[in-house]
């Protein structure tokens, strides 16, 4: 299936320059979803991944249908204050100022097997903080699944140790 | 199976006096997690459903796995300047102020049968909201499914003209 007929491209979205990859047409789109979530789900079967962790929000939208197809569970990662519970933290720099992500403390055990979910690699920084956060409650994280990569943003080198997978190529 | 137990309360989040019911810890138990989106898969099975709406960012937790193992597709409602397209936009009122929502214009065809699911009805206004964008889109709404109700809450009362469904009770 040619997942790309499925985007919407939107120019200068949300600034000037920047051609957005709108994912919300491939999502309404029942055939170009469900095929998406089973090619990731497909390729995580032999993985014997235990959670998927998904940063909020969009990675919400495909990380829970691949975690429910798997028949595992799914940790949010937030941005601050969103979740009740005890939490780690982790701040990452980006083009200009900082950003932080947070996890529940005790949403991951020693030694469990992760999969990351997100829609877009881009530069890559959420998802470098995102294997942080699961690493530094003693996840091991087998494999990032990603709906977009964005290749000329070269986001994989930020993730080189790990297992990456992206279902479309810009 | 007894959901609630799977759902941990936690007091004075985000304001004192707050008794703040996190479903994180329903999520990330596999069983939980498949038995909820099953329970609202069974009971949508047979009202015809088109499409998914979900608003950010905890429906999107829910509303992706029910809109994929429905085999259907999923609309996402935002908060502004979150959604790329035109967009049709609503604001209602809270406790203190307004707030407002998105949706896209072109998401919903004129006569579909759309269902709502969100993790939480709490007194209504959010998901209110959400009925009157996807009227103005034409849509039908045929259902609306919460994860957890919050019935001292009163929230139905905004809803009485909808087929609303609650798996957990307080």
């Amino acid at each position: 299936m040619d997942l790309k007929k499925t985007i919407r491209e939107i120019e200068d979205f949300p600034k000037p320059g920047i051609n957005f990859k709108d994912i919300t047409t491939l999502l309404s789109n029942a055939d170009a979803f469900r095929y998406s979530v089973d090619a990731i789900i497909k390729d995580l079967k032999e993985k014997d991944v235990d959670l998927i962790v998904g940063p909020e929000a969009r990675g919400f939208l495909m990380g829970t249908p691949v975690a429910y197809g798997l028949g595992v569970g799914f940790i949010p990662i937030r941005k601050p204050g969103k979740l009740p519970g005890e939490i780690e933290s982790y701040e990452y720099g980006l083009e200009y100022g900082t950003d932080t992500l947070e996890i529940h403390k005790d949403s991951i055990k020693k030694g469990q097997r992760v999969a990351i979910v997100d829609d877009l690699l881009a530069t890559g920084g959420t998802v470098e903080a995102a294997t942080k956060l699961i690493e530094k409650l003693g996840g091991e994280v087998v494999s990032i699944q990603f709906l977009i990569e964005l290749e000329f943003l070269n986001g994989r080198d930020k993730l080189s140790k790990y297992d990456v997978n992206s279902l479309i190529k810009y």
